[in-house]
């Protein structure tokens, strides 16, 4: 009896290939040992999809993160049984952090566990969330409260994707560059608060370079910590915030925009004078990312406490002391959390 | 900062604990190192929970495959959110395989994984479903199509349980001990074959002999491929068949009674001139299982290609020689596995 190569073995060696360059996705092929694909995209980037990818058969998302359901992940797990995917099979995301959250998860309960492919076409999903294997829906307003580790075999990282990315999605993306700049240290904070949206969008060969360098950032922290218990978890600086305020927006305040008033929050409790935090409110007001958010206080204490984050029913918080020295603080106290939220609260 | 355990580590070494004993379920208490505990359980098994579950808040669940749903996992995720449980909570599922298969999968999920005790009550649940952490639901007829890797910490078999197991579970039970015995070998297959159902439910020392033999075949094929791409394919004996009676059924055929068909069509196959496939009927009919069953040929075929166990658009099926000598057939044809199911069609 032959033995074939584990997907347990790719899922804890986490990628097996990650390529970013500008006409990668043109270049993606079914691969031989994969009988039968099926891609799965959203409305707005079925639009701008690379010939190859068109070909196959599809299951097509409403754009947003109000996607992330319970039932649309039934919709896609049913979907795979339906073009009669087995274990064999291929799922394609091509899309942004809400396909690859969405559909890796589905990948991953599939006949309990089929290979998956990323082509991420927003910032967010290029910078951070196809990168690292966590996937996830939401469950009511628990966001990322259901879901699984699970990496994609090959991710594409493909910047073309970004010309015909809504000007907004490219503006609230800067926030994740910004979060993974301030872990990595002074000199890619640096080269990120030189970016320009025109830069990015263009994939202007200083820009690609921060793009890479957020990549590799990510990539470093998750292969030191796949399941998240310990380095990995200064990825969620600005999140615990950030998520509060997405929850009370109900869908009308972007991931980015709430990790730029995540970062604040976090700066906040920096003991650096507000250094950090005057930096970074400069570049995302350069970025015409919001700095500031009506909220009721004891709604939001309320949603971080609830938040994945917590362990043991404690808070827990990224702190960012300074560039490159970034903390992970558990029992955060409410009181120390409103004085966070104090940064943004109109 | 430092790290907890890894609950990556406890899935890859599977159960931490499996004690196979009378009187072991009313030991079980709570560990210090998880905070919140959720039990999980069906409305036959709540009427003989042992005090220590019955302190515990708990989710029940109508008995029987049906609830094994997309929905009801929905129900099991949304219980594990509203009390509260993070990463450190711990789901207690104690009932037959339709409890282990879908809380074991709740567990996976939520937040993306917690650990989970399994307590497992019908003959099914105690000799194989609560063992080696295959979790699953049920997508409409697709049988086990959506599911994940992910073990019990602690497995607890308490044959007190069986005291109290509807006759006719009991039964249905005793098919899959038949199953795991013929991969086993001849002694153990003997001493199955001399089991009776008093003996069983009653735990008497030589059917608690044959419970511990099982689990130990069982737990060592899981081990020696726990993400089921090679040895332990070969406990699907009779279920590749067994699963297109059952979803044919709707629900009228036990999961046992239809492993116990499945046997007798997978013994069909065999090159040993009807000798096996005669003493499992004989052992069936002791036990009254059904060996006979009306269904469409046509319908059972395309089930069984739907099935899981199929690797590349071939059918895969698992043959017994003779006891111990069991052999994974991949590309078999359709009208091979005809000839198998002649084996019971009425």
């Amino acid at each position: 009896m032959s033995t074939p190569p584990s997907h347990e073995a790719q899922r804890a060696e986490l990628h097996a290939e990650v390529v970013v360059r500008a006409g990668v996705a043109a270049e993606w092929e079914l691969p031989a040992r994969h009988p039968a694909a099926l891609l799965l995209t959203d409305r707005n980037v079925e639009r701008v999809l690379p010939p190859a990818l068109r070909a196959l058969p599809r299951h097509v998302l409403a754009p947003g993160e109000l996607s992330k359901t319970w039932a649309e992940l039934e919709g896609v797990l049913q979907a795979l049984d339906d073009h009669g995917l087995d274990r064999d099979g291929l799922l394609v995301c091509c899309g942004g952090g809400v396909v690859s959250d969405l559909g890796g998860l589905a990948a991953h309960l599939h006949r309990r566990g089929i290979a998956w492919d990323a082509l991420p076409t927003s910032v967010i999903a290029q910078a951070d969330a196809a990168l690292g294997g966590k996937t996830a829906i939401n469950l009511g307003p628990s966001k990322n409260s259901v879901g699984a580790f699970h990496a994609a075999r090959r991710v594409l990282v493909d910047p073309s994707f970004l010309e015909s990315l809504p000007e907004v999605e490219l503006r609230a993306g800067f926030a994740e560059l910004l979060k993974t700049a301030v872990i990595s240290g002074e000199p890619l904070l640096a080269a990120t608060e030189t970016l320009s949206p025109q830069g990015l969008r263009s994939a202007h060969p200083e820009a690609l370079d921060v793009l890479r360098r957020v990549i590799d950032t990510k990539l470093r922290l998750v292969q030191a910590d796949p399941h998240d218990h310990a380095e990995r978890q200064l990825l969620n600086l600005g999140h615990s915030f950030g998520h509060a305020f997405e929850a009370l927006a109900l869908g009308s305040l972007r991931h980015g925009e709430a990790v730029g008033l995540g970062l604040l929050c976090a700066a906040r409790l920096a003991h650096d004078g507000g250094q950090l935090e005057a930096r970074l409110r400069a570049a995302l007001l350069r970025w015409d990312l919001p700095v500031r958010r009506a909220g009721d206080l004891g709604e939001l204490l309320a949603l971080m406490s609830r938040d994945k984050k917590r362990r043991g029913g404690a808070l827990s918080l990224v702190i960012p002391e300074a560039p490159g020295h970034v903390e992970l603080c558990p029992g955060i106290a409410p009181e120390r959390a409103a004085e966070g939220l104090a940064a943004v609260l109109a």
